[in-house]
Order: C-alpha cells, then sequence, then structure tokens
C-alpha cells in the first residue's frame, strides 16, 4: 500500500527522521523508527497489543514508587547492560557495569583499612589488592569509591560508602560486611511482566566500585562473591566472569591492614586494572 | 566479554524473556529485546544518550496535557501505521488506518443524508456511495459509522458525528462540512522532537469512518479531500492513495440525496469497498 508520495511506510518514516539535528539525533531516529517497524512486522503486532503496550509505557514511565520503573525495565532486559558493553573501552580484566538509577557518587575519603560499615551488622569483610594499569605498574594516589547495600539491600548515604586512596605501591584495603543480594522490585509493571517468566527477580551480592583517575577510562564496575546465590542469574544482566572473586574465610586474628579483629572474617583480593586512555 | 553462564549479553537475555507465558508474550518480548539490543549495538548508544532516552520516556509517560504523549510519538514514528498495514485484511481498495487516541466508537443512527454539523460552521458537504464487498455486490443495512473534527480540529460529543445505515442498494449519503486539518500538539516531549527536524505537524483534512459488520473485516479508516493542504505530508504517515478523493464544488441547487440548499456545496464520492471474511 503506497502513500501518495508512492513510497513505503518504512521508507517514508526513516527519511522524515533523517532530517533530525544535529546529525546524531538523526542517527538515534531513523534507527529506532526503522527497529520499531521491522519489530512491528517480524511479530505481527496487532493493534490491541499495541495499545496494551501504549497502556504499559504510560504506567511505567508514571511508576511513583519511589523509583524508575523506566530504568528497572532497561535492566531486565539487558539494555543497560548492553549500552556499556558496547561503548566502554575499560580493560576487559576490569570491565565496566551499569550505574544503577540512583547512584550518588559522593562519600567520604578514609584511610587504608577503614570499617566502612560503621556498626551496620554483617560479617566482616576485607578487599584488599592494587589499582595498576594495563602493564601492571600500580596506579598511586588514585580513588577507589567503594560502596554496598546492607543485609537488607538498603544503600545508607553516611555508611557503606568510602573513598579510598591507593598507596604508592597502588595498594588499598577496604572493610566493610559481605552484602547480601536482593530483588528487583516487583510490585509495579516490570514485576507483573517478571512474573510471567522464569526469570529470577535477584541481583546477586555485590560490591559497587569507581575509578574516575585522569588519564585513565572511568570504570564503574561491581564484584561479587564467588559461588554466591544468584551469582549466574543476575536479574540485572552484569555479572561478568572477571568480577566474580573468591571471599576467602579467615579465622579471627590478624587482618589484612596489619590490626587484628576478635572473630572470623571473609577477606578478597582483587587488582583494579585500569585503561589508559589512548 | 562473557558472563558466569559463559553467553553473550544478547543470547542470555533473549533466552530469559523465551519464559514468558503465554507463547504469544514470549514472542513479543524476544523480539522486543533482539532489538533493543541491536539497535544499542547498531547506533553504539552512549550512557548519557540511554539516560536521556529514561528521561524523555518518563516525560511522555507521565504526560498530563489531556492526551496521550505515548500515543502520539508512535503515531509520528509510523508505528501506528505500520501496525495496521502489516495485520489488517481489509481490501486494499478502503484500507484501514490507525485509530486516534480518543476514539469513542458510539453515535445516533440517522437518516439518509441528515446533516451532523447540527448548526457548526463549515462549507457545506456530501459524501455519497455505496458500501460493497470486494465483488462489488452491495452490503445493504451496514451501518457506516462516520465522524470528523470542526474547523478548529476539535471533536465534539453531539455533532458531526453520526450512524448512517445504507439502503437496499448498499448507498449511503452523508451530510457534513468540509473539515479541516490540524497539527498534532507540540508543548510535550514529540513537539520536541518533531521541532529538531524538518517534519510537517499537521495532520491533512479528514473525515473518519468505521464500518464494522458481521462476516466482513472491521475498517477503520479516513477519506481525505485531493488536492487539499498537507495531503502528502500527513504527519500520521496515514494518508493513502486508496483514500483521497476529490471533493467536487458544486452550485445552489439540488442535492445529491435529493433536497435543495440555497448556497454552493461540495462532493464527494466513494464507495467502501469491505473484504469478507475468508
Amino acid at each position: 500500500m503506497t502513500f501518495v508520495t508512492g513510497e513505503g511506510i518504512t521508507e517514508l518514516a526513516v527519511k522524515r527522521w533523517a532530517t533530525a539535528s544535529p546529525p546524531r539525533l538523526a542517527d538515534l531516529m531513523t534507527g529506532l523508527v526503522r527497529h520499531l517497524h521491522q519489530y512491528v512486522e517480524e511479530v505481527g503486532l496487532t493493534e490491541e497489543e499495541l495499545w496494551d503496550g501504549f497502556d504499559w509505557l504510560e504506567e511505567a514511565g508514571a511508576f511513583k514508587g519511589g523509583r524508575r520503573e523506566v530504568v528497572l525495565a532497561s535492566l531486565v532486559f539487558g539494555v543497560n547492560a548492553k549500552v556499556v558493553e558496547s561503548t566502554s573501552r575499560c580493560s576487559p580484566r576490569t570491565p565496566a557495569t551499569p550505574p544503577g538509577p540512583r547512584e550518588v557518587f559522593d562519600a567520604p575519603e578514609v584511610p587504608f583499612g577503614y570499617d566502612v560499615s560503621r556498626g551496620i551488622a554483617g560479617e566482616p569483610l576485607y578487599i584488599v589488592g592494587r589499582v595498576v594499569d594495563q602493564d601492571e605498574e600500580p596506579v598511586r594516589d588514585a580513588v577507589l569509591f567503594a560502596w554496598l547495600p546492607d543485609a537488607g539491600g538498603i544503600y545508607h548515604e553516611d555508611a557503606l560508602r568510602g573513598k579510598y586512596r591507593t598507596r604508592e605501591d597502588g595498594s588499598y584495603c577496604i572493610r566493610a560486611i559481605v552484602p547480601t543480594g536482593y530483588s528487583v522490585p516487583l510490585d509495579g509493571p516490570v514485576g507483573r511482566l517478571l512474573s510471567r517468566t522464569t526469570i529470577s527477580p535477584w541481583r546477586p551480592s555485590h560490591i559497587h566500585f569507581l575509578i574516575d583517575e585522569s588519564g585513565f577510562e572511568r570504570v564503574n564496575t561491581e564484584l561479587f562473591p564467588e559461588g554466591g546465590a544468584y551469582v549466574d542469574t543476575d536479574a540485572g544482566l552484569i555479572t561478568k566472569k572477571a568480577l566474580v572473586v573468591p571471599f576467602v574465610e579467615h579465622p579471627a586474628g590478624t587482618t589484612p591492614d596489619g590490626g587484628s579483629i576478635d572473630r572470623p572474617y571473609r577477606r578478597a583480593d582483587y587488582d583494579f586494572v585500569l585503561q589508559r586512555k589512548s
């Protein structure tokens, strides 16, 4: 069926949106229009399904449950992770992960070995290692921002976050608690979709890190305990092999920072590998 | 970069959403996920662009300007028209067009030649013809629901709409006013996007029709005056060649229904061709 202009509908729509400026917007819009049309044709989308889609998008867009449901949808579709994967230039040894919907990259600077748990209950955890470049050269004075949820999956403003500065040899030592996983929220339109699948809504235990040093690719990433629950079924499709590390049990006694502890703790060893900007 | 499960991210996301039930939902979701991922990769979507997209979707989804901005977006992307084109089984001689965002398919039944303008100002218009099947056989007693906007682009609840019943020979006669085109609303996120293109925001003059007869494919369609403004640049990508008809000028005198009129009027001749269900 042709238009007055004699064109097919997809060609016409693409031609129109190709007039967008700047050129980058034209690329984004024509690609979007083309994929939407291809999708409609491929699945034979019906009018009823289209209007169900409108209802769903409006519900998600206007969702007021204290979170961004649209971001959550993109997370569980793996789109957030796909964007990072296709644009990040970080080292594959410390790959980047997508930022969460409410990430605020701020925290106090704290000393080597400082306990950011600040009394919040949990099994003590030391994370130790170095920040190095792709040639294993230490990156000194780098700021390693770490943050993690408590045992209930809640992030705190005044605890479980800190900026650690690397020493001369690139080394750092974090003290926190072993994090726990949490389910993505299920009381909205995304949860309703997930309930019609066998997809696990859980994110595995993880600790967030950000390193943003001049001269290096910025890396926003996460570490996951090896063998932890949901590590192979991450609802956010974020867990990468290179980011899974053993959280080894240690008896009470000497701690990695040269101090001592009166109960058992876990220790994770990890070197963050930064990619120099070319 | 592989996951703990050893898969690529798109394969993993598609595999997950393939578990949706019923199977139709699995088809819709896997197709959606696959296209979203392909789009991200093709255009090299950046994190900043992704988050701009979230902002845009939330603004559109929650838009409260008395209309459904998400539907409007889909209209100007040509998605609504594409859905109709790829699923409708109507006759190509009277192709279907997508429904609008607020269409209510109800109106009083009115007699042959009845003037639905009910005093609303405008150039008088007669639309006359027959409702026939694909073999030119008349469809008698068919209900032809017609509705149109006034000169300001506004639809009324108590005027400019009526249900006409065809006579023995399939004939009908509508009296209304010559409709005018209108711009899609530009005060929201869709208007902001359009403003960065050369796309005309105008829909050409049109009259809506719905015929939903047992045994025939339901057809929701529009007729457009030949040579009318914007007929070749319809913002909704709806205007099809088969739906453009001359609105011929006639002097005051006899009207198509055998009555008379004291001023000039226009006349459009059109036969609606229904497709029998197979």
